[in-house]
């Protein structure tokens, strides 16, 4: 437990990666891999969108066959979403010629895109790319990071190492994302790798529960985007006894991707589109598990509360109505809340605090709220940012 | 049926209305009346937030009593929201002041509040306010009007008239509303008058309905408010049988009211804190009421489509991908979308468009996207605005 972050991508044993601009993007990366010497142990969760974009249906058909997957195959600039039927063929050609270059069967790799919604790929830029991206000067993790980048700031990255039965198992991961992000699963990618040697059902498990802890509970603009994929390759290198939830090391598994997953998603909210601030709103006292996440994520969904920390302004009033219309009944007089060290409502009445103090400590770049809903023992943290003049520019223009 | 609509808050007989200046706010009035020359038939729609200001639970309470009021007193600049016993005592105080001041109980008198939320009322500038309002120099439905706004950048009135047995009956409203507006009710007051005889189950049941279609397809930031409240006065002085739904001329007055409330509600989207243009969402051929409203109220909720409507940019990906996370099931390849007379997706696939021709129509100050589901009968509008800077400069320092 308590496995420290090492705030890099850090490839376990077995992993390599790289990335290059083939063109979809003007100048910048745009098509990534992660390759593992062996078959590794997959899982994946997936967006709950209608409109799911045609690479995951390829991915997640493939998955299915014998829930292990090699490889992953990556662009940016384009979603490959609403594309029909010949989004469909074109994913499933990225797919075979990536296999095809590693002499793998299809079904061992994971296709994805992130990008523009309703255009074709470009798929002379992704033949030529597939064609010589395994060449090593394309290699390494900071080229696949920068690859897999649409509107992002800044690359994400997270790596934890732990002690299985005396092996060193390392997990790290790769995301992107920072508009359409929201509650399951936004334009979001995540890509987890680990050497670690465990059963699929476990892992499968591990992620869902972790994902709804941390990628779910997110947002910038509430949103949820047709593209969104958390994938995890295990490829068993570090040769621990296979975990499961029976395993004696289980917890620190489990823990050990959650913090790469939590922090992933931070980084994720802090570089939300013009955002200025990491906001993080911790539900406790609560009824049930569903009823803290749903204040949570209410909260931190609301304009009126982005805007005005944005502001930098104490408006507990926004935080307040927010938690009354979360759709979770509350005793007005029983619910308190603080922003950062400073309670500010509580017993149905505002407390007396200093407007300066308050002021000063929203101008940080991190913001945390409280809320005690003072009727049971569940709690549950989300994360977003402040909503800004710079969100606006950057979306209503993204296209043009 | 058809009514036409007049765009003025045009009393009917027997109510006059008024509002001043008492010192709430700066400069601009902040208190305002109506008051019928006899008791009225009233029903009301109040807020779901958990956190219902305290003048709320007092006009609820007192409309309960005969399900009639014949004057109601209104502040803005101060919600009297989350302020406690002495919050509930201000409420009943400026009841009680203003039925004095009529001679009438004061459960006859409904009270309510708009503004900030957590500041006790200034009561000292509400019993002076209520001591001298009746006076004629305060008296008209334009001072009544401006009394009722805080962020509004203009008044919103609407008012029809219609043909009950032979008689002309007036119905007419004047609302206020621009930032945490959202589906359910927002920071959002409306008021409607009428001089028709009406049975007072019949008044709240077309009430209700009207409310669904109207009030609660709005939305300007998706937060709802602690104070949200439409009430209907209708006073009988028109001298019609007294209508119910069996009654012949029904539907023209339902329709009427209907003509009034939608008027209002998009007066208030279009005045959206902001906005420089009303939208309108139509869904069309969804297998239920309900799946078409919460496909529109999703549309019209999603900042990224707000923004790029702002940006004048033709990105119906956001569309789609919105219908997508709406929560209802839907066959991609049967979902068509037009933004204007363009038709922009159907089949699943993107259609040809001129981008120039889109961009143009956006420039204008009203948009509408239709969306057909192909899954049904089922018919709702939503309306909304798009998302600007100014949004966010008005949130970013609404109490500083």
């Amino acid at each position: 437990m308590g496995s420290e972050e090492k705030g890099i991508f850090l490839l376990p044993k077995g992993f390599k990666a790289g990335g290059l601009h083939c063109g979809i993007k003007r100048k910048r990366h745009d098509l990534g891999y992660i390759v593992s010497e062996v078959p590794a142990v997959a899982a994946g969760v997936y967006t709950t969108n209608s409109f799911q974009a045609a690479p995951l249906a390829v991915t997640q058909r493939s998955i299915a066959i014998e829930n292990k997957i090699q490889a992953l195959i990556v662009n940016s600039g384009n979603a490959n979403a609403c594309t029909g039927n010949q989004g469909m063929q074109d994913a499933y050609e990225m797919q075979q010629l990536f296999a095809g270059k590693l002499g793998i069967g299809s079904h061992l790799v994971a296709v994805t895109s992130t990008g523009v919604i309703g255009e074709l790929l470009p798929m002379d830029c992704i033949r030529k790319g597939i064609d010589t991206i395994l060449n090593p000067e394309f290699e390494g993790p900071a080229e696949f990071q920068k690859a897999i980048l649409t509107t992002d700031t800044c690359v994400k990255s997270a790596a934890v190492e732990i002690n299985i039965n005396g092996k060193t198992v390392t997990i790290s991961g790769a995301a992107k994302g920072s508009g359409m992000v929201h509650p399951n699963m936004a334009t979001m990618l995540a890509f987890v790798t680990t050497d670690a040697n465990i059963e699929q059902a476990a892992l499968l498990s591990a992620l869902k529960d972790t994902s709804n802890k941390t990628f779910n509970m997110i947002t910038v603009d509430g949103d949820s985007s047709t593209n969104d994929m958390v994938l995890v390759m295990a490829n068993g290198l570090a040769g621990n006894e296979a975990l499961n939830e029976a395993h004696l090391d289980w917890l620190a598994f489990a823990d050990g991707l959650k913090v790469v997953c939590e922090s992933l998603a931070k980084q994720i909210a802090r570089d939300g589109e013009g955002a200025t601030k990491l906001v993080e709103v911790k539900v406790v006292g609560a009824k049930s598990l569903e009823d803290a996440r749903a204040v949570g994520k209410t909260i931190i969904s609301s304009n009126l509360v982005k805007t005005a920390i944005y502001g930098q302004d104490a408006n507990w009033g926004r935080i307040v109505a927010a938690i009354g219309y979360s759709g979770v009944p509350v005793i007005p007089e029983n619910v308190a809340v603080s922003i950062g060290s400073y309670p500010v409502f509580a017993n149905g009445l505002p407390l007396p605090f200093s407007e300066e103090e308050v002021k000063a400590y929203l101008g940080g770049t991190e913001v945390d709220i409280l809320v005690d809903l003072n009727q049971g023992d569940a709690v549950a943290s989300a994360w977003g940012c402040d909503l800004t003049y710079d969100y606006v520019k950057i979306n209503a223009s993204y296209r043009t």
